[in-house]
């Protein structure tokens, strides 16, 4: 950590900063110039409030020179993390193949889809239960129902199933109950139920906050991490910029960045990013190019009836022919579908 | 609602969607030109879900004409919504004046805080008792201990007190001791949570999310409303931006955009936005001419030594000066302090 | 600066490191930590390239600690700019008032609203004769016979003329017939038309451009500054953000961030940030109370018909209005309209 | 084009409007519900302005419903272009590779690298030899010496040359001299420079600006192409986000968007935009899958020396494993490198 004070701050001032950082355990090394002075903090500064320094009348800025998570971090944990559901792996070799309805609507609609994808490929079931919608007049997903009928699909096919959470309330049932439980963007920051999540001894897939920094996203894992749940698996899906063509931006470059900052696994979800249909076999291609470890794709058995999101969603045919074309992708690049 | 039809679309195709469209119980009135095909859907498209009409193959876009939001929306309520907090007004002549630490960090902290600021003329107290953190390691709040302090702060003050809202397992306590429930920034789409405090009979200040857009906003406060709560104050934050300067960009536009679309009273906190304590002036005066419904300020007896956001925060005696510098303006544009 | 190095960079690499540094004219000070090396550097660190240290496969980062900009800094030029446009000042006590339509369309509506912004208590005439349109399709501006009419208006009025430049070819022309150089927002890193102007002795508008960072906009001042010409006003008029309510975000926590950082004028452009002739109002109250040294608003006596930015223009009746509304305000915060 | 209009808009101005609607040639369809006007105008709308439609007190928003642009619409002219540079294409079945350093710096810099990246298989040469800087204190760039050592580097390989032009006076210049004039982001919407590339027959590489949209970047290219010059190459760089790990976010969603919307070839830079040269690779990969028609890679000698943006340059070894790597990509998507 570096503290940079103002120019013309007294050698007494310095000196009283310096004693009470020294109290909190690192040691200080000033660095004084006619137009700077800075103070260099070495030892463990995680403990040191960035904001509380900063309120102090003398310093200018406070940075940052290591990152903020430790359990998420790639330098404490060098190998890369795979994460096994039921002997399904994420993280490893094969790229994951996570496929299905936005919502599940109907016994029929989630048994045929979920045989459809398995067919095609796939190896693990999504489908909403609890919706996020931004009106409370839009549809809301089958709650408890929906996971009923998403624990059929499982049985019938095999396919372990993930799930979006909403409320803490239904952690016990989630555990119980969802191979992978879903932490949705907008919940990327709420802290409590990440903090709850941390208790389990399940697999979360966190999604990225809409306008979160890769940095804040690495803190949200540390969250669940720091609880004593270490399989968390980080999604991709786009974020909110000026460009309104798509509906949300892919950040691509955050698969290598996440990679060469923390050791967990980082899946792309084309589907929402765009929220086009037509885009989403461009931009699966990218993802395993860079290295995904998984794609989180939107299935639908007649996307123009679907209830929610059926603009991005494509056809159990569309997708069978989508993982042909990334197959010989994936192997380019030294990886498996 | 406007449905744009790609330009080749067949009449056999327009009738079949026309059909399907009305019997969603809207008329529909085609506009067909050489290069361009256009559905109006005039009557309530309220139940109509853009994205499933999007899905539809032969759509190339959806476009909304009126507002989403309903009990949020000025033009079905044309008067100006004031919410009474035991008789403190929050949307009328006066500007609301709420002030308080970050965190509540001690009984002498706090009590001493709220003495000061109610001294200065403040109307209600704040003070944060759980804290959402970004890193895990960083101080949480004091929780019930901290709400149990503000309550001895306003048995002592008469302030009625302004607290954040973390979890839905903590409604009933917040709905027997808090006076406003505020929902932060990072909790905007927490749709749980607001379907929740929907049911209470007790304000919520509902923060604007870092990346939300004003009608997304709006939408949170609908979900609040469509409950049955409507004591829902809204409060400006800075939203994230490229800029990096500022912590975040206060957009003071909102202010009149909200006021303009919306019957709901909105406040501005600038202590947030920006970051830094020697703008808290500036954007205060901004936020009064600009027409703010008030001001949520932080305010610490000793912000060297706070435990949170110390650098954003401001001395009793600032305060009191700023309140002094803001009343002529508030004058200037017919409000009062 | 600081160059923050690879944790496990060699003694020798750091020795190696340091001596290329020392070379550039810098005393290099090392704060050297289990998991963290520092280089302190201190001394004229202007023409180090920040680029090309990072360069160095040991080099994890380089953070600047002073700005970058010298001549715009207020550090080392304490007092406020006023610039001096043939005795009507930006920068003084008094609001600088510059207010007319979007273009020059005709002689008929330049003059009459010349007249009208004057009788109003405008100080300044603007009015574009070149237009930056996103379309080549659209109207582009009357050119040289717009600038003979804004003389024409000038010399009816005795308000000095403000127009944009498009091209380094007018250079002389502006020079000889324009009173305030606009650079627009989309030019604001044309540095080749910068430098140009640097050559001048004539007041330069610069607009800041729809995502550039107070830094970068100071440091396009600086081109100016660097040529000779100090004259610089800078102009806040919005950034592109996510929302798109509103056509731009007025970052009004812009003018107190760059009155902190330099000592250059800075006004205020309500039209087109927000694109809304009914927001201007607002706007222009918040710019007022938070400092702006002036105002530049569209007025066209006949925004219907006008050519361009017809729906931000406001009439010259709006306008009297307008700065009666804001006269006690500016008398608030100690200046005058 | 939609037009909107304020719900209690009387017959008699819904006819005045729809006649002046008409005079300007279009067939105006009133579509009147209780709650909404909207008039759905048919025919060739490129002349109406949406501004002056929109400053008419009884309308509430224009939409345009099809792309403002023309000559780069592939609605009107679907093959894709395929630019021919002396043999040499961009936008047909191989992958146009453009390599070379940041700035010509020296004889033996450009030749060096030129004759290298040739060995590799590059078929374009790039470099700076006019670079805008954010601060007119760095290095600006050999200038017209530079010009004279990128043609003895075409004189000796052959290789087409790329590079940036900065300001109008020089085009003569470069319209003799190089072989791809190349626009950079800051340029983009330098319009006056725009119209004069307009004029020439010779291909432009258009960066997009930083905060440019897709349609804007179109719109840019529209400005050239309106010209008479349709040899327009366009060129993704990254767009400015709020994250600040990568110096920008390449948006590579806006590669098969542009394919839909235009007919013009798209290649990519991985090197500006996210500013690290270890994600060169990644970022490349991508860029291959999704569909780009080239790759515009940094590579120097010796980036830890070079003089500008030696951080996110490769060297030749690098680029030339980098191409091994990307055959098999290019491949599994049927193109060839």
């Amino acid at each position: 950590m570096i503290v940079i004070l103002k120019p013309k701050t007294s050698e007494e001032e310095i000196k009283r900063l310096t004693d009470e950082l020294q109290v909190e355990g690192v040691e200080v090394n000033p660095v004084i110039g006619k137009d700077i002075i800075i103070l260099g903090l070495v030892g463990d500064t995680s403990k040191i409030d960035k904001d509380r320094i900063e309120a102090n009348k003398n310093v200018e800025k406070v940075m940052h020179v290591q990152e903020p998570f430790k359990k998420a971090n790639r330098m404490f944990h060098p190998e890369k993390t795979i994460v096994d559901i039921n002997g399904q792996k994420i993280g490893g070799k094969k790229i994951a193949l996570i496929a299905g309805p936005c919502s599940v609507e109907s016994r029929d609609q989630i048994l045929e889809v979920a045989n459809s994808v398995k067919k095609c490929g796939a190896n693990f079931l999504r489908g909403g239960a609890f919706k996020p919608r931004t009106s409370p007049y839009s549809f809301q997903g089958l709650k408890y129902d929906g996971l009923d009928l998403l624990k059929e699909a499982r049985e019938e096919t095999g396919l372990p199933i993930v799930t979006e959470i909403m409320s803490p309330y239904d952690i016990e049932v989630f555990e119980r109950d969802v191979d992978i439980i879903q932490v949705g963007a907008r919940n990327m920051q709420n802290f409590d139920l990440l903090k709850e999540l941390g208790r389990l001894n399940k697999p979360i897939l966190l999604k990225r906050g809409l306008s979160s920094t890769i940095e804040e996203w690495l803190m949200s894992a540390e969250y669940i991490m720091a609880g004593g749940n270490e399989n968390v698996i980080l999604c991709e899906r786009g974020i909110r910029t000026f460009e309104t063509y798509t509906r949300n931006t892919l950040d691509l470059s955050a698969i290598p960045a996440v990679k060469k900052l923390s050791h967990l696994p980082v899946v792309v979800d084309p589907s929402h990013s765009a929220g086009k249909a037509w885009m989403v076999e461009d931009l699966s291609k990218a993802a395993v190019a860079i290295g995904a470890d998984g794609l989180i794709i939107e299935v639908h058995n007649n996307p123009a009836k679907a209830l929610c999101d059926g603009q991005q969603s494509i056809k159990p045919s569309e997708y069978e022919e989508l993982l042909n074309k990334l197959r010989p992708i994936a192997e380019a690049v030294g990886r498996e579908i």
